[in-house]
């Protein structure tokens, strides 16, 4: 295959060269003195972009790790964890809350939208006892495409005075979409690598404030990898509690480095128009987005349905082949009936002009009804958008 | 600084440019066609290098985790686990075991020779109930730079007729000091990248035979992130069942290729050979190595007493600020008293005749009494012993 490789999968995302440069460059000594320079680095870094006052604690872990670090760190044996399930991750995530042994109290969603912070509301109304440790919700659902309203799921819980924390999953939303853990209330936030922050997978964290901090004193859900405190220990002098992922905090800096030279309100609004063309090509080839609810799109990805009777799994099988361009799977209930396109990361116009022309010429490749013209509509946003 | 760092720690170590180059090349789609041939291929190359006939199990993780993923996926809470304290990290493994619940017996070491089989048979044989789940040993103990004998521990638990699973941390001996899984008999093989394997940190497995395998199935310890079941149905399709660390994988499989092309007959000859250049120059100074026993000798780094009044710390902050070199600490009981050389993984002659001088100019300028001609001691070994 000739040419770059479109990596459009809702993450791992397109890592820029001079992140790829920085991962590659030789390893040091995690306990010289230009270490605890990084690791104080990276950290404050994190913290900014996650704009957290309280502290960041990172792993060398997946996103998923990072998931069973907020759940270890705050609960005991047989807790009550309240999960809204709007995707496919949000269901992962209920899975592995079980596998450690609590109750998750799943209210289930359509799968079309984000969360519904009323349901939220209702459920932590009919737990006086306060039974529920902790509520948890995805921020940006990566299996379908919808954004769930973190500030109405912590206005909820304010409203109804429950003491449960706040557990939210930005893994494709940092970066991306919107966030702040100190102004949405969260008392725990859960990020990674290899989504926004346009690295390789392989490092996660915690974001974690004040009330999760005391939580963690009192529970005793067994943990020793996870283990806040120890991390806490031992990055006060800039170092870890075990080895860290040395290379990918290379990159990390580098992300973090651009992050600040694009500046994060520019960052976000190129993301914000990347997905509007996006959906603008949708709509135009006649195709149904899964989220279905207006001001709950992403902006990190769209999942889009191919018309009934044809599979989305060919379809991107020919888009790889003929185009040389990875694009999303339908997932779980989902599977074959949903392609998702990301436009997240180190991303530019030609780029998703480049993607989307791929989609529509893959649509006409395997006879799937649509109209063509999708790339021109988005073209048309774009153009009428520019920055 | 000038020229290139000497990384002499005991890992993270030197990593071929042609690895972290593997390692910057741009990130893939971990659920597309290439990346199920990536994962079977790492994980065989892995299975050859340990020389185990079951399952080897990949972790985005440090070794430390890869701990975790042992003891979790072969225990249950409260149940007993045989420690040999050989050093620092045999330390570090049983106090993580406390933190998971449960009960590390511990058998106290020197800290200046290799377990002793026949303090494990004498525990094994005071335990007729059977109590005892697992016997941890650290094949290589990186504070002491002494080797335990796998081999005897594996006698000791046949000729008692102990059902206890055997655990090996093989994490800084694996392609460095001769080891096999399924010859010496141990149960699950816990290693990880940033040794001998010539990686930067953040990938770390278990191998795993037949016996742990089932072990696995009564298990009752909570687990999801380390799950061996979860993570074996997953790789059968070439996948995994969270995002896994893809540079770091591209990474391992090409050390896995610079394995195959040295060979590992010549590979653990190399790191024999430059162990006992080491041992010659440290004699010829007058110096004490932390290992005592003689057939315990560590092929993967050489710790040395600085002689009594001196620091090892300040030794080692004059050799990095002079000459661009890190020396391994001294940890625990053996801080500042103890510097330690690392001579594995990507390394040569010249390179270990670098280091070696960086040592012995560095015992001048601190006015450490030894006697000069340790360099020449090694050039001789190395020259007599040319392969």
């Amino acid at each position: 295959m000739t040419g770059r490789h479109f990596l459009q999968i809702p993450g791992p995302t397109n890592v820029p060269d001079r992140v790829l440069q920085a991962i590659g460059r030789p390893t040091i000594d995690h306990r010289g003195p230009d270490f605890a320079e990084l690791t104080h680095g990276v950290l404050a870094g994190l913290k900014k972009l996650c704009d957290c006052s309280g502290d960041v604690f990172l792993y060398p872990a997946s996103g998923t790790g990072a998931w069973e670090a907020a759940l270890v760190n705050t609960t005991s044996p047989g807790d009550t964890v309240l999960m809204y399930e709007t995707g496919h991750f949000a269901k992962l995530w209920s899975e592995l809350a079980q596998n450690l042994g609590l109750k998750a109290q799943i209210i289930p969603g359509s799968w079309r939208s984000g969360a519904d912070a009323n349901a939220i509301a209702d459920a932590l109304k009919q737990d006086p006892d306060h039974q529920i440790r902790a509520v948890c919700v995805v921020h940006n659902e990566t299996s379908t495409g919808c954004v769930s309203p973190i500030d109405d799921v912590r206005a909820a819980l304010d409203a109804t005075g429950h003491p449960a924390l706040l557990l939210v999953d930005t893994i494709s939303s940092l970066g991306s979409i919107p966030y702040s853990h100190d102004r949405f209330g969260a008392d725990v936030t859960i990020g990674c690598s290899q989504k926004g922050l346009m690295l390789p997978p392989g490092l996660s964290f915690n974001a974690v404030g004040a009330k999760a901090m005391e939580a963690a004193k009192q529970a005793r859900m067994v943990r020793s990898y996870w283990s806040w405190p120890a991390m806490a220990a031992a990055n006060r002098s800039g170092a870890f509690p075990y080895t860290p992922s040395t290379n990918l905090l290379f990159g990390l800096r580098e992300a973090l480095a651009i992050f600040e030279e694009e500046g994060l309100a520019s960052i976000l609004a190129r993301h914000s128009r990347h997905a509007a063309a996006t959906r603008a090509a949708v709509a135009a080839w006649g195709l149904e987005t899964v989220c279905t609810t207006p001001n709950h799109h992403s902006s990190s990805l769209t999942a889009v349905f191919l018309p009934e009777g044809h599979s989305a799994d060919a379809f991107r099988a020919v888009v790889l082949k003929t185009f040389n361009m990875s694009l999303g799977n339908g997932l779980s209930r989902l599977a074959d009936k949903v392609f998702r396109i990301g436009h997240l990361g180190d991303f530019n116009d030609l780029m998703l002009a480049g993607t989307l022309s791929g989609v529509e010429m893959g649509l006409a490749l395997c006879q799937a009804p649509h109209r063509a013209g999708g790339v021109q509509a988005a073209l048309a946003h774009l153009q009428k958008s520019l920055p």
